[in-house]
């Protein structure tokens, strides 16, 4: 199982915000070959701190979503504002992983 | 449901031994009320690198298991040589976090 792990902050008033758009978020990565599962996390400590965790069968599959049109349209979704939030703060970094225990 | 997720760092020779303890663990999480589940993640850029992830109905139920003796006995079954290891090279950070959306 291959894992893609994007780290987010945005300042904390606009938290609320990210995390509704991540509840009506389009789906679309569902339907895509390899998707297992995908959830956001809010850190208990810090509600500006968030993490976007998508797992896959395999690393093959995650990068061809990632070269996807779905995935171009789901940034394309977040509002303007709320962009411009998580980019001025500090970017969004992503690590990928291999699960090798369980 | 609440997530805490530790990140290991260890020289990369040692990768696979870290690996080959997690996945001989003795698995007493297992019967902690709320576990959810638990896996292990290598980075596939950097094999020096590693997350621990274990899921939970509650941040209740994790601190519990966090007090427990099952706990305390699993960080003491990690070989000695190992466990420094992994603190010359950066210590263990954890994070916590709720699941605030899927």
């Amino acid at each position: 199982m291959y894992v893609s792990l994007s780290t987010l902050r945005i300042p904390c008033d606009q938290a609320p915000e990210l995390v509704a758009a991540f509840r009506r978020r389009a789906g679309q990565v569902e339907r895509h070959d390899g998707f297992v599962d995908l959830q956001v996390w809010q850190s208990d400590r810090d509600p500006g701190h968030l993490v976007m965790v998508s797992r896959w069968r395999d690393r093959e599959c995650f990068k061809a979503y990632m070269k996807s049109e779905d995935h171009r349209v789901s940034h394309g979704r977040i509002d303007a504002d709320l962009r411009q939030a998580i980019k001025l703060e500090s970017l969004e970094h992503m690590h990928t992983y291999e699960v090798v225990a369980e």
